[in-house]
């Protein structure tokens, strides 16, 4: 591991801050977890993001560096010649990941989300059918980009895989919760071939949660009402 | 200029087209303009971007590149040699224009454009006061990148010039409509010479619409409630 003054702000739980810590790990960066108390947010968030007020914080030799996806490129610029390039080499092809990480990002995730916090079966049904959809678009996006290998990026793991891996085990939890199975090898095979692979991965196993605690964590986040 | 396969989609008064045009006319590529008849949609720009239907597209060697700040990266990244670099050269100043950027899009631009949209005078003056305190938030933010230097970027026009400045047509229109100057020398001193000094780039000029046309044009897109 590289010895650089690294710390990241941030929780287990969090898909954003899973980012950061994904692409941390690929670059064999180390980093001091500085982890948030669930409920609060400490002087050093508030001070470090004081814009958005949110996780992740990676800092690095105390500069502050804000919002998930950026910090990923950061971590992929300012450190090059550590581990594997985590944007696509050819301009046109991080056009690409850049487009679909905003696409899960604002469209994909918000859709999924929803299917926690709908108000009723039709909302709910309504928000399944979403996720459906563009869970289609994704498996599309998964055969151009991969090219027939294993990952979005390539041959490794890259911005793109975090961008959508990092939602893994949050994506599984609202599969339990909506007892609707979207990553199946009918519907979507290659992501669903993709998402194996991606959890199997040295970068990402050691800290992708367990699906039980992550669980217990989003009853926590969204109590169901009251029947 | 250089001479390549280049095709914009978009219009006139279009921010988002405007971002990639100041980005093309900076680094000197010539390009074809295609332009959208207003409340249509043309088959090319629903072929070129399936998934949001939206311009601006820039169609480089028939693959195009949808999403204005993405086309900005990657005009900067496919023609490095040409021009002046537009995203700033160290990782850190990278990750901080990209920020910026994110928040004009996703905070101040959303304000900005609910004072068009407002239903009654309690909610235009909500939404008004919204962009004061947004503003004020990227007069700091000018003051911290630009370091004294005349653009954000430094000594030229940059990333997060263009970010902010594409909105200068329009933000005049706003502050026409709602009869309240935001970008004055007591509220915002640095970004109202900064507003100047972008407007008269030469890479901007020819592009920036006049304001009456936009204003004119406004009216049809944001037609006053009858009384």
């Amino acid at each position: 591991m590289a010895t650089d003054d690294v710390k990241l702000i941030g929780s287990w739980a969090s898909v954003f801050v899973m980012r950061a810590r994904i692409a941390l790990h690929l670059k064999s960066i180390s980093y001091e977890f500085l982890q948030e108390t669930f409920g609060s947010k400490s002087e050093l968030l508030l001070k470090s993001n004081p814009v958005h007020k949110k996780m992740p914080v990676l800092i690095h030799a105390d500069k502050p560096v804000c919002e998930s996806n950026i910090i990923v490129q950061y971590i992929d610029e300012a450190w090059t010649s550590s581990g594997p390039s985590i944007l696509p080499s050819h301009p046109y092809d991080r056009a690409i990941a850049r487009f679909w990480a905003a696409y899960i990002d604002d469209q994909w995730f918000i859709s999924l989300r929803s299917i926690l916090t709908a108000q009723g079966e039709e909302e709910k049904n309504a928000a399944i059918a979403q996720v459906e959809e563009r869970t289609e678009i994704l498996e599309k996006a998964f055969i151009d980009c991969s090219k027939g290998k294993p990952f979005f990026n390539g041959d490794h793991i890259g911005y793109l895989d975090i961008a959508l891996g990092s939602f893994l085990g949050w994506w599984r939890v609202v599969e339990l919760d909506a007892n609707h199975k979207f990553l199946d090898e009918t519907k979507a095979p290659s992501l669903a071939k993709w998402a194996e692979r991606f959890c199997d991965d040295p970068a990402v196993k050691p800290i992708m949660p367990e699906i039980t605690k992550l669980a217990e964590f989003a009853r926590k986040l969204f109590p169901k009402p009251q029947a």
